[in-house]
């Protein structure tokens, strides 16, 4: 196994499809992930809009190991492992070490709230020295609208003094540039720095940021890659115009449930649709109107028909 | 396995102990669950005060096998079995039910905010249907300070009418009274309200409630125990008034360490001290603090050093 890279460029929390029943669809999270990686895009499979917080441990685990079976380089994966028991997030966290990704990305535990930074602190140190692995590399996952439960920059900047090697990098899903932004300038030596939408995709390149890690690089892949690898272009702020108006789009929806409706709508699949409880897929009305928008701007999502 | 009966009194969310290396410490919860059962406080094992969120699945499956295979009655207990996944919650359950407790409380998912009354009901129906035992008895949790996601009046009513054999209870830890008040003036027949504080227990008999679910039974058991049997009596805003002054001693420090601060002073094992992260314990100044104001109110907790 070799030294994890740090990550840079896009990922995408990769939707979580499922059967009838409710069950994990493997096979469809394999195509989806097959997808993602021939438009250049990584793998932060369960982050918030994966429906992580609705898998259970195992669950999350047998799906780790079909898209490894199936063929995905595990140093493209960033599998979200943060937990609310930190006995879930050590297992989680040893089973992606042990499968070589590339990278964890780790929320705080979120039952509880209003705990220190002393308590999330020691969270985060007994999950690393517990999981014990010179491979393991962490990104901390910022997102309190979500998570209610924040991480200060004096917690973020204590674990990466304690673990430089292994607190390499942070999505910041606050929505908040100016905390982006913060973090940008606090000089931390090569720590990975992404925002939670590419919103902000041109305003993090310009400060060194590294990327973003966004739910609709799910369906926008090419053109958030795009932007990405031109940052420095004359065209650069034309395409992240661009973005926002794909963007634009799905937040007038319940995010996940707008995500899986043009994955089933441009897959022709309308297994797609499923989303687990208690979250709600769209009614039909709501997806003629997802669809007529996409259609207005002439969104495609080009290859999705061919891999699925 | 008889028909389970429907709870009423007084229970407790169990603080759980944990080893220096924070895994669950089974035979110290044992000891506890029986001083319990001596102080005629059923047995809410795995609430938010029992840190039960920072347990893993199997955490809990292993500690419920081991209270009732050390002696402890199953329809004494009503364990909490409401997690993120509904994989989970139905592992749970189903094992809470195969073991015969009382019944089960039951969080909703609590990841994804502001989610629809028509997302939960989907969980909890779910979660009945792939049970599918009638032994199965569901008191709901509604403690939106904490869990961030409520229940509202619409979605119990629902959810009663529904399964009326199955949903036959709530605690509301809402700690707003005017909301307890309007659950039991809704007319829902022989359903049982308990509120999540002594605080509330004298107002609630008055109205038709069923008990009290308290962290502070845990240290107080007797007291609130006969408050309950008392309420009819002349004493009983006597009696209020004594729990009010032993709650406001707890409420003045974070409630979980300072409750097991309590039974380490008291029962002598400085063990009780440990929580799991992101808890944090209370320091030596805050343990002098309690110690100091339990004995200005000349607190005891009789009986905890036989049993443990």
């Amino acid at each position: 196994m070799t030294t994890p890279e740090k990550f840079e460029g896009v990922l995408t929390p990769v939707i979580t499809p499922f059967k009838d029943d409710f069950s994990p669809d493997a096979a469809r999270l394999l195509s989806q992930c097959k997808w993602m990686i021939s438009q250049n895009v990584n793998l932060a499979i369960f982050g918030t809009n994966s429906e992580a917080n609705s898998l259970s441990t195992e669950e999350k685990i047998s799906l780790m190991d079909y898209l490894v079976d199936g063929g995905i380089d595990p140093s493209r994966m960033m599998p979200g492992t943060g937990c609310c028991a930190i006995s879930d997030s050590i297992k989680l966290t040893k089973h992606a070490v042990k499968l070589g990704t590339g990278g964890t990305l780790m929320l705080p535990p979120f039952y509880y709230k209003g705990v220190s930074d002393d308590g999330l602190y020691q969270n985060f140190s007994e999950i690393i020295q517990q999981v014990g692995s010179s491979n393991l590399r962490i990104y901390l996952y910022h997102i309190p609208p979500v998570s209610n439960v924040p991480l200060s920059l004096d917690l973020i900047e204590r674990l990466i003094k304690q673990y430089p090697n292994t607190v390499v990098g942070i999505k910041d899903s606050s929505g908040d540039w100016n905390n982006t932004k913060r973090m940008l300038d606090a000089g931390w030596d090569d720590f990975r720095i992404f925002v939670g939408a590419e919103t902000f995709l041109l305003d993090n390149m310009r400060n060194g940021g590294a990327g973003c890690i966004s739910a609709t690089a799910n369906v926008n892949p090419a053109a958030i890659y795009n932007l990405f690898t031109n940052w420095q272009s004359d065209q650069a702020e034309k395409l992240q115009e661009e973005l926002d108006i794909v963007r634009n789009v799905f937040q007038a929806f319940p995010m996940i449930p707008a995500l899986k409706s043009a994955a089933a709508l441009y897959s022709e699949d309308p297994n797609w649709f499923k989303v687990r409880p208690p979250l709600t897929a769209l009614n039909n009305e709501q997806i003629m109107g997802l669809s007529k928008k996409l259609k207005d701007i002439s969104f495609t999502m080009p290859g999705i028909r061919d891999i699925q």
